[in-house]
């Protein structure tokens, strides 16, 4: 079978699993490890579509949940697909809607079958079953869907665990068989098993069996000490595919990305960049700058000294601490646009130092100038 | 004196008394007549200001009143003037705030003296005289000034009316007076006189008297029946300076810029097209759209057929519903954007024609394709 998304290892890290490799997709390469920018709604919020491309993004996420509620998958269809939809010519992801549905909590029921859940925006019923979310993403026709799966809560006992991953694992035969079109889009398999390596074994071996084209992380940031987090991390990504793109689901703080890299991960998402932007935070070279500090009322430097972004070429802390303090939505613009490209440059600079055999160098750099995160 | 900011004109239409020119100022040359988007809080809402350049805007306006509250002229003044603070190169026009600080109504008193109010952000207490009107505006270091006036409500009785003209009348000598640096900045008058054609004569000859650079007709589009103001406006013209540009001032609906180029007026400005872009509303050469309408759930088709502005060339109707039905910025700020270029793209056709000679004809075109205003 011809796969959409193939995955290129370019070269590994001596001293850590670090690695540098190409995903190859329908639309367009990938330079890896990513850090791809969320559009939840079809679009990266407060961003024109060639912002994020002319920052260097080569990938975006979305989500199937929140489209299948609004606008609908068929109107997404009848645009030509999301990538037309949104603007968007570069490679998508779409989760499977899983997370959200089973965020809802007290609004959602899991069956065997599927899950049945009421609508955050209207309290109407739906039901999604491991089929419909792939019909659903067939219809958006990302580059790269995700499997229908569970993302157990932290913490959750054994038991709830490892049925919880066993059905997910039979939820992702379901996925499989249901999609056709497999050189038009890949399915990336999700492994769980919560803090229970033995159950994170498990799940790997079952879900490796099926030889996807990628496999994903979940279950992980969930609320668990760093510790734990990234002892469990350090045993999941020996238990994937090396030939296979790696992708640590919902991750997006710098050192969580650091980790994530030094561990052998190849993809990360997160909300994050874009979320504190709307709250006035940024993400600078020196640490996080909370842009409505009074100290930045006079403070007529650049938001980052270091950095070359459009809001830092032409913009003084001042006048995007007056912009925040009055509401403007050029505020919410210009300090998403400055932590995306904050993100994706040092991603870049990541794998420019896995090329250049100084990724651990790098990284005690970042480190040491950023303080604490 | 040298005056920062003079006219010149190029041509008068030889049906109506539309006229083509060029304002001169220190930040650029202004084709006229022009349309001048609103930066009320020095942002151009929802929108770069790189956006607002390329898009052909040569001169936008931004308030004394909202400024002086926040972030404090000091800091304008210290980041290097209001066109460095917003990374703004071209012409701004900065009115006085007196139209602010009589619209606050029961939170503001008017003596001879000046305006005592109360801050709309946090109930401070604040006096603005005329000098201090011009003091916020030498520190904003906008190209043009307005004098500090009392725009008279709609009904207003004639006694008060005249009372009202006559103190801003001496309100505007007293800015006058103040003001020191007229190469660097212009002070525009403002002639007042409600609904009375004879104080309206009244307030033109004394304020033509102090031969200004330039002057503006305020206490218009208040509230008045759409016949009256443009009887007002006939006579208004004719009693300014034809060797001055002349500005009508709050106004921006596409009829309303047509009758007032039709009647002589050079300069236009209205938070209209931003404001109604983020209400889902936009203005098209077919007449409004209103895009939350469920007609536009199918529609792939763009906003303005007619129109080549980015939001026109890159998305379609049923995406822009799509985005302000889930709140999504890039909604305001695709649709502001269609809205700005809209009137900019159409004071340039005004221009145009005038230049060639067929002003009257595309009025006609334009209104018989816009339909209801």
């Amino acid at each position: 079978m011809k796969h959409a998304v193939t995955y290129e290892l370019i070269k590994e890290d001596k001293r850590t699993r670090a690695r540098r490799g190409v995903i190859h997709t329908p639309h367009g390469d990938i330079q890896t490890p990513v850090f791809m920018p969320v559009g939840t709604q079809a679009s990266v919020k407060a961003m024109r579509p060639e912002e994020v491309r002319d920052m260097g993004a080569e990938i975006i996420l979305s989500n199937t949940y929140h489209l299948y509620l609004r606008p609908g998958q068929e109107i997404v269809r009848q645009a030509g697909g999301l990538h037309k939809f949104m603007n968007w010519q570069r490679a998508i992801l779409t989760d499977s809607g899983g997370f959200q549905v089973f965020s809802l909590g007290a609004l959602r029921r899991i069956t065997e079958e599927g899950v049945r859940f009421r609508s955050h925006i209207d309290g109407s019923e739906h039901f999604i079953t491991p089929e419909k979310s792939i019909e659903i993403q067939n219809c958006l026709g990302s580059d790269i869907m995700m499997a229908f799966d569970e993302c157990a809560p932290y913490p959750a006992d054994r038991a709830y665990v490892k049925n919880s991953l066993e059905r997910t694992t039979r939820w992702l035969y379901r996925c499989r068989d249901y999609h056709q079109d497999w050189e038009r889009q890949s399915l990336f398999g999700i492994m769980q098993g919560g803090m229970y390596k033995d159950l994170r074994k498990q799940s790997a071996e079952e879900i490796v069996a099926l030889d996807l084209p990628g496999y994903a992380i979940g279950g992980l940031s969930v609320g668990e000490p760093k510790e734990l987090m990234l002892d469990i991390l350090d045993d999941c990504v020996l238990l994937l595919p090396a030939d296979k793109p790696r992708y640590l689901m919902g991750v997006g703080t710098p050192d969580y990305l650091f980790e994530g890299v030094e561990r052998g991960l190849d993809m990360f998402d997160c909300v994050l960049p874009t979320r504190i932007a709307r709250h006035g935070m940024a993400m600078t070279s020196h640490g996080r700058v909370n842009i409505k500090n009074a100290r930045y009322e006079k403070d007529f430097t650049p938001l980052d000294p270091e950095c070359d972004c459009y809001t830092c070429r032409n913009y003084s802390r001042a006048y995007l601490r007056h912009l925040f303090k009055s509401g403007e939505m050029l505020s919410s613009m210009l300090l998403s646009h400055h932590n995306l490209h904050f993100l994706i440059n040092m991603m870049k600079n990541i794998r420019q130092a896995i090329e250049d055999d100084c990724f651990t160098e790098y990284k005690h750099e970042f480190y040491g100038k950023y303080g604490k995160f």
